[in-house]
């Protein structure tokens, strides 16, 4: 069987209005849709559409089913939130597909970005990533957590901004407060922290304190965290939060 | 006057097919797009829009004009290419905030996120920003050169990959070499470097070579390069390039 293909889709923060219309093609062409539940359940079913939901932490279980039917000539689309290549399912199908059957390194793969969880977090608070940045995983399910805090001091000798993905789970809700506690013994206690949660949803919340205020439970699965620089500040009388271009040495 | 407003919104990397439906909602919308040249230039003319197209480098008096003309009442959209919060005219509307008239505190500003340039750049590669990561413009514009040297080398220690944006122009020719330069003395030499250049236009061109083989001349002025980590490589038999998810210690 042949014309099968596999899109590996970031269908954005949450809203309609920030999925591409590239996904929504590839969407709209697709013969079967894979993923964690929630974001499987953004796509609207239809006549010839079959929606596959797979549970939390089966990446690689999925993306081979997904490659298994692109090979057997079906139209996949594989979707994560955001985008698929920020901590989501593009790096998990590349494992699948080094580590699988010479046959599915030849199939037809696409990558489709989509608006990933740090940059419509800021651009709700304004422009906190205005200046270098970087972006860090704090799940250690996949990464000891030395690694996570020897990248998050590194980070703050580099006078980076810093977005944390996946702070806080049930699973885990002890690493964000460790993380919390060495920002203080490197950072100013006025370091500006924005807590994002469910950005462009009906559940969306912006918090921003300073560092000196920040708690764990102020983030959960769905929050992403936004630590500024040393020159992130506020624009006084409004509520926007920036980090500016200019640096001086 | 009423009912101004002020939307800066990022058109993504060049491609119609990744602007997202908010942003081609609020361009349907303006009286007013204000940009660099090749920008505006995207954004179809009609009836009722003006388009004021500006130079390069002159983001603060576009940000005044873009400000001014939103508190005399006209719905104005700033267009940056890629997403307005990295390394575009978010941060620059913010500085003008903060220095302009006290009256432009109340102007209604939203920031509307866009596919930037390292995404996209990234899924046409694979996932080489799969895991941690980081962005560092590389124009000495606005900073010295000694903070971008000490970021890369920092970055590099973390063993993070790393998004350069503005590698070259003809205004700072030699940068970019020094870089790669301090990337041969810090990194081993079959470290993977990609150069995207125009990616999802015509023009779009992009190339994998090792650091040992990389030259400054393979990036200009409408490329963002990205720098491996470690961990980063090819998948046998593919053009794809990925980061795997999972570290060791």
């Amino acid at each position: 069987m042949h014309g099968g293909w596999l899109a590996i889709a970031g269908l954005g923060p949450g809203s309609e209005a920030l999925v591409t219309p590239e996904v929504s093609a590839a969407l709209a062409a697709a013969t079967d849709v894979v993923g964690y539940i929630p974001y499987v359940r953004r796509v609207s079913p239809r006549s010839g559409l079959t929606r596959h939901e797979s549970d939390n932490r089966v990446e690689l279980d999925r993306a081979r089913h997904a490659l298994e039917m692109a090979q057997a000539g079906r139209r996949v689309v594989v979707v994560s939130s955001g985008d698929p290549g920020v901590f989501a399912m593009a790096a998990a199908v590349f494992e699948a597909v080094e580590e699988g059957p010479e046959e599915w390194r030849g199939i037809d793969i696409r990558v489709l970005p989509g608006i990933t969880a740090m940059l419509a977090a800021a651009a709700r608070a304004g422009a906190p990533l205005g200046h270098d940045f970087c972006a860090i995983n704090l799940s250690d399910n996949l990464k000891p957590w030395d690694v996570i805090e020897r990248r998050l001091r590194l980070a703050v000798e580099a006078d980076l901004a810093i977005a944390l993905y996946n702070p806080r789970s049930q699973a885990r809700p002890e690493g964000f407060g460790r993380a919390i506690a060495l920002l203080r013994s490197c950072c100013e206690p006025n370091r500006l922290i924005i807590f994002a949660r469910a950005v462009s949803t009906p559940e969306e919340a912006l918090r921003v304190v300073p560092l000196a205020a920040a708690r764990a439970e102020m983030a959960d699965m769905r929050s992403v965290v936004l630590i500024g620089s040393s020159a992130t500040r506020r624009v006084p009388g409004t509520s926007f939060v920036y980090t500016p271009r200019k640096v001086t040495g």
